[in-house]
């Protein structure tokens, strides 16, 4: 096959065998040990109904294997309808008046992580950061593409403002979680809303035209992201321009101001690139901005069974709090 | 071939090709699709002749090919025996009374960059850092391994905090020189001496035992360092052993005191391992430790040539003004 004439040209590099590193933890090393779990199908893009079981299928066994933990936490969790579905978690022994809120936008590629799973998900981070959490159960695909996520995002943003003090707010997200958390910021900015005090962007999928170098090199090496991860960014997208600050906020103009903000992600991350671009474009308009990297991490960490997950959750908590009233 | 029994699984990648990034700028694209130099190839472990032979002709290239950017800089050198040979870097308009210094400590896989080639990179950090810089032009194998290089580091920030306020000195290096400046730091914390201000990292190697992940997983995607570069690490570290916190400072104990720390890396760094690592290990101390990565950069960055490294390099600045008086 002829290259195109604007193509460049490859690296070709040969078979080989990775060996599972002796850098890390023997928890990490365990964990990287696992075989991965065996990837869904994906039905065809326009398969609506094999997409919705597809998702069904998927959450129930995610909200399945977490139920557990997330059964005995001393929280209590309430739902609230704010012009989008949220789940309040507070933990029991919150001090009276504490006024803190944690604004939780699940992550799941812009289609899973709806409803329990959402909720049980949101049980961990309140447990994380000690804090109240307001978990976004917001709208997806394939039958809400954009903006209906962002816009139940925003919703809950609003509501939050109408009475907290926007210090006293931290917005965060993991993967399409950590996409929607800087989409909303950018769009609450845009729109005169206050900035909330701090991001939190855990390996966020923040380019949606899929340009991120790690996407590549890092193939094969991430274990919770196979090739077939991608085609979920065009469903989100719906039919809006995948550069789209709102749908790629790596793309954003950061410098008429956002919060300080925190990102993590690891050296085997498939959105590695993504974090690190965001860290630099942040950096790059004068935003305070912290990078931190776990040796030999996929996008979903160690799956939180390593000492190497737990500290980077107290790097998270510490952040938090020094950002926090 | 049976495996040994405590072998792990490893992980089995095809063979692909890697297109160059488009997430990059295009001087950085142009950067990467340049052939990588060609590697001279290594004399046997033993051949002190032909070491010395091949590493004088690498640096007559080196400096050479820096000699004329040097040649035109604003600055004046001097050479000062100090227990250890110093080139002395001062710039033309530096002010009357300005007392910071930076401390360089150059790489070069433990062998390269003495001399000549020494001073030409200073001249470099001189105006990267519009300060006065000395640059320690340590002894090396073949002739002169571990302490020697340290001893000779050592003797220079000696030197320096004779005449100043240690808040006046930062020291740094990359990939050799940031070992060196990691082992310096930490021994000089352990004689008693004071801290410097500050410490620049950049792409250091830091665990010479190898076990860094990306040394793997970037193997061909980096083009500064092909699979024949850690060889020196047994040269340098002679009789010692390689887990010795002053051979591969990764492995020290840094709550005891460090100073604060910029490190900076790429995503395609072979070396991309040993520099998070090294920034966890400065955070579980408590140490303040910002890291800086580049989206598809190798160990070299882009030589220089691309927005990219302009950026870090203002990151650097920043970085070393806010430490110094």
């Amino acid at each position: 096959m002829a290259a195109p004439p604007e193509a460049r040209p490859a690296l070709h590099l040969p078979a080989r065998d990775i060996p599972i590193p002796t850098s890390v933890s023997p928890e990490a090393q365990a964990a990287m040990a696992m075989a991965p779990l065996p990837e869904p199908e994906r039905p065809a893009p326009g398969d609506r109904d094999g997409w919705r079981a597809m998702i069904a299928a998927q959450d129930a066994a995610i909200a399945g294997m977490m139920a557990e933990r997330a059964a005995g936490a001393p929280v209590v969790t309430t739902e609230r309808d704010v012009g989008a579905h949220v789940y309040e978690i507070t933990p029991m022994d919150l001090a009276e008046g504490d006024r803190r809120v944690y604004l939780d936008i699940h992550g799941g590629a812009f289609v899973f992580g709806a409803g329990d799973c959402c909720r049980v998900m949101s049980i961990g981070t309140a447990a994380r950061y000690g804090a109240r959490v307001w978990s976004v159960d917001y709208r997806m695909p394939p039958d809400h593409p954009f903006p209906a996520g962002l816009d139940d995002c925003l919703a809950a943003y609003r509501a939050l403002l109408s009475d907290h003090d926007p210090s006293e707010i931290i917005v965060g997200g993991a993967s399409a979680g950590g996409n929607l958390a800087a989409a909303l910021i950018l769009r609450a900015r845009d729109e005169g809303l206050p900035l909330p005090a701090a991001a939190v962007l855990m390996t966020p999928g923040v380019d949606l035209t899929a340009s991120g170098d790690s996407l590549r090199t890092n193939l094969g090496l991430d274990p919770l992201l196979p090739e077939a991860s991608t085609p979920t960014f065009a469903m989100y997208a719906g039919e809006r321009d995948l550069t789209d600050p709102y749908v790629s906020p790596l793309f954003g103009d950061f410098a008429p101001g956002f919060p300080p903000t925190i990102l993590t992600t690891g050296t085997r991350d498939r959105l590695l690139s993504d974090t690190v671009r965001m860290h630099r474009a942040l950096r790059r308009a004068g935003i305070p901005a912290d990078l931190h990297v776990t040796e030999a991490a996929g996008h979903g960490g160690f799956f939180g069974t390593a000492p190497e997950d737990h500290e980077i959750e107290r790097e998270l908590r510490r952040f938090a709090e020094s950002h926090w009233p």
